[in-house]
């Protein structure tokens, strides 16, 4: 794997990339992260995924002492070392690190971790025949609980719903919110399509504010395309006539199964080919 | 800080203590834990710690590498290196390290972490004249969610919590749980005592199934004294005769105050400190 590490500021190869034990990312998962990746070398809305970063951070009463910027100027730093066309960033920011007490109002300066690395590339077969999802036992974590708009080091909860996804050998698990309702992917937003209209579940739903998300808003009111968030079941997914996920780093990925349904007709509805031209044009424009 | 910390069976002193960012309890909470402390250089039921961290993985299907007399061995080799008569113990074990995806089923190798340290004094108005704790706004995470009763590395949810009280110069805070009723304290088990019972919530309630717990337990039957568990609600706490935390390293610390309501006549009940001589005298028979 290529890969280049900034630590606070300086570049590590993989093997030489650690953090403190004492590290409060590592101690309680109090920490918060972003991810995107680079189209021809340039990091895809980095802005917004820095204020969402800004967004976590307040969310969870971390102070941040490094500016937007200097972590701007860090990440383009990064991939100038790694000097690949496509890769992936993970922006880790960490509450610090110090005596071991779970107290957050303890001073203490952030660790901030920038990962750049090869994008790998994902199945073709995702993208042109769909994916198959389950929906785990698993619950989501609720937004009074540990709130699933914050994007932290608090990640077991997915990573125990895609373990029951990858027993079952789906892709991906999309987990239902406490009210039964349809909430998210592990790491992707989730869409249907019915009577020719996009819909989302909204925010209150339990879900992180997707940056891809937005931008399927954006290019569907372009495009005149009917679009809206409202609440929807498993029953109304698996009876979808189109079912996809979103995400910063996968983009969109239809999918074509759920549980034993197969949804529609079984294959990738051009309504959702459309939509994933329009949305790779729009990043292309973006980063020009 | 005197520490001496033994990662995979190599000790580090405080400053070198470093564990890779691919680690998956530095990515996503990956990890499971335990905390003990010793009584003259013995380790207080070690063993029913090690069978705990053994219960969490098996809870979160994370396969363990190491074998439980390996890793006692690893404790007592660090506890021998540190030689000091009061340490506090803190070992973790995380899924490992390798690639960036979430999917848990990928075979890695664990990393496990065990950190030695001087034991603190705490304060002992904490022991005499009790604390003050605050029922947060936060709520915790339920069982089919995040669950409480494994000690993971997902504890933002417990973090948040006690900031919320260190707000308001509280000692800690207890949460409630979805149906409402108190479920326990950041990192310590809730006990009332009421009419002469000691009562405590049911792991039902969403919470850890505590050792000191389980000591009080025993303790309290052999004495004849009324013991059980049962759900309570903020206002069952708030009008108890006594109000109490339990936990392996802080013991047992009377609570005088919850919200702006004082417990009683605001002393620390004779029973509770009566319970504390008890548990004092049942650990140091168990260290000798």
């Amino acid at each position: 794997m290529k890969s280049v590490i900034n630590i606070n500021g300086k570049l590590f190869n993989e093997n030489d990339a650690k953090i403190s034990v004492f590290d409060r990312g590592f101690l309680y998962g109090d920490s918060i992260y972003e991810v995107t990746l680079t189209y021809k070398s340039h990091p895809v809305l980095l802005n917004e995924h820095i204020d969402r970063l800004w967004e976590s951070g307040s969310k969870i009463h971390m102070p941040i002492h490094i500016s937007k910027e200097d972590l701007i100027f860090e990440v383009y730093k990064s991939i100038q070392k790694l000097s690949l066309e496509r890769v992936y960033i993970r922006i880790i920011i960490t509450r610090g690190e110090g005596e071991i007490n779970l107290d957050p109002t303890i001073e203490q300066q952030n660790n901030f971790i920038i990962i750049v690395k090869e994008l790998p590339e994902y199945p073709k077969t995702w993208y042109e025949n769909g994916v198959s999802v389950i929906i785990p036992t698993i619950k989501r974590n609720s937004i009074d609980s540990t709130n699933p708009g914050v994007k932290s080091g608090n990640y077991l909860n997915n990573v125990l719903a895609l373990g029951e996804a990858k027993k079952k050998k789906a892709y991906d698990a999309i987990m239902l919110n406490r009210e039964g309702y349809i909430s998210e992917g592990t790491t992707s937003n989730v869409w249907i399509v019915k009577n020719g209209e996009f819909i989302t579940p909204p925010l209150s739903a339990g879900i992180l504010s997707g940056i891809t998300r937005s931008v399927i808003f954006k290019i569907l009111k372009a495009e005149n395309i009917s679009v809206r968030e409202e609440n929807f079941t498993p029953e109304t997914l698996k009876s979808a006539d189109g079912v996809f996920f979103c995400s910063s780093t996968k983009e969109i990925v239809p999918i074509v199964k759920v549980d034993d349904q197969i949804i529609g007709d079984g294959f990738v509805p051009q309504k959702i080919k459309h939509l994933s031209a329009l949305y790779k044009n729009f990043i292309s424009q973006k980063s020009v």
